[in-house]
């Protein structure tokens, strides 16, 4: 038995999101599982460190695989790669330790969210790339509101009422907001994330942005852990998976 | 009769290039005209600044048209952005004075082309914005061979044998080759193109940033007028016109 792991990137668009589904739709563990089982000669399992939603998009997930039939590393790559459908792109391939598991030894993720903001006219080049907030945001509020977020908090309120994760706390070590050229770019990194929990963020900075809440009223939300209070959530297709981490020995 | 000038972004993949052709076939001028003629009652000529090739992408095309029926410039915005499909946006709309051409009084146009070079692996959201080298191309070499066209030249040799210019003389007064990220960006401004230039130049810069040619090359292929001496003709897709400027009293 061997174990690869796989580093993808896709455009969320194109899928129901990461997790597979009944017969006839299209997700990116269905594709990658159904490619694999073609290749491997035997059904696959391929596991994700993050489960994104249908239209989240992905620059740099992580997942795994066993296999019985060992092959090169560049061999899986450039199977999958004619296997799969031009919207998914294997972009690296490795053998690794059967101690290596993509979702539970990732000990940090990053996310990032693209708004454009302050342009009435729709993207047509980025038109399920970026959401696009006609309106214009106030960067350095929403930085300042962002910065209370920092640390190891219950993000119960950031949560979306169906998440089943059995913890709420997670540790936030960055939290970044930035203005480039006529967007905003917002990076999340955590020891990992519940559901929804970037789009529910961005979407309460931008209700921050909008100067309809003051930036101090951020820290009332995380406090008050409850869902009612955080602004709503913006929408899949302006976030991006950009990269897993994980621990010595295991990576 | 009222004159206005549009400023446009469109993806390119989305249409056979800009110019109208037959009913059915959809291209830029096409539904521009279409839902002009619906807003203004009347049919109308919409005329571009450059006449991209399918696939061709814009981030700031310009064009003008006339109307006998005077609107303020927000309501043309509007109306035409709901009657155009996403994979087009007008940005901006303006009244300009009936001097003005979108084409003839253009004294500048500038494009501009996206390579991902050294990465085996395609792009999956990048898959119609860049043109895919899986192998590395030397930046440094690209930059000495294209400083070579700057200024006024005869450039027959970058010119589609289709091309039907009159003149192939044309002053280069912007030529850049940047890496970033892992892309080279080229960008390449003159007072007019003919027909494939920029994709003809980028095609021979790409042979040189291989290694298979000189930088010296690229005067050599200038001075030949010859396009059977120049590179390949790259993909439209990595291609943007992104500015045009207009003199004075007529933009």
């Amino acid at each position: 038995m061997a174990r690869y792991r796989l580093t993808l990137e896709y455009d969320g668009g194109g899928f129901r999101g990461w997790q597979r589904q009944q017969d006839g739709i299209v997700t990116v563990q269905g594709v990658l599982e159904d490619a694999l089982a073609r290749l491997c000669g035997h059904s696959v399992t391929v596991l994700g460190a993050g489960r994104t939603d249908a239209g989240v998009h992905a620059t740099g997930q992580v997942a795994h695989f066993d296999t019985t039939r060992p092959r090169e590393p560049w061999v899986i790559l450039r199977a999958v790669n004619v296997m799969t459908p031009e919207l998914l792109t294997v972009l690296a391939v490795e053998e690794v330790d059967d101690r290596f598991h993509a979702r539970y030894s990732a000990v940090y993720r990053e996310y990032f969210y693209r708004v454009l903001a302050g342009r009435s006219s729709a993207p047509a080049l980025d038109r399920r790339r970026v959401w696009h907030h006609p309106r214009p945001l106030d960067v350095e509020r929403m930085r300042l509101a962002a910065s209370a977020l920092l640390g190891r908090h219950n993000f119960s309120a950031f949560r979306a009422s169906f998440c089943q994760a059995k913890d709420p706390v997670r540790t936030l070590s960055r939290m970044e907001v930035e203005a480039v050229g006529g967007e905003i770019h917002i990076r999340v990194g955590a020891d990992g994330f519940l559901q929804h929990m970037v789009r529910n963020i961005v979407g309460t900075l931008s209700v921050i942005g909008r100067a309809e809440w003051s930036p101090s009223m951020m820290e009332q939300i995380l406090r008050s852990e409850d869902r009612t209070k955080a602004g709503p959530t913006v929408p899949p297709w302006g976030l991006y998976l950009e990269r897993v981490l994980y621990g010595e020995g295991v990576g």
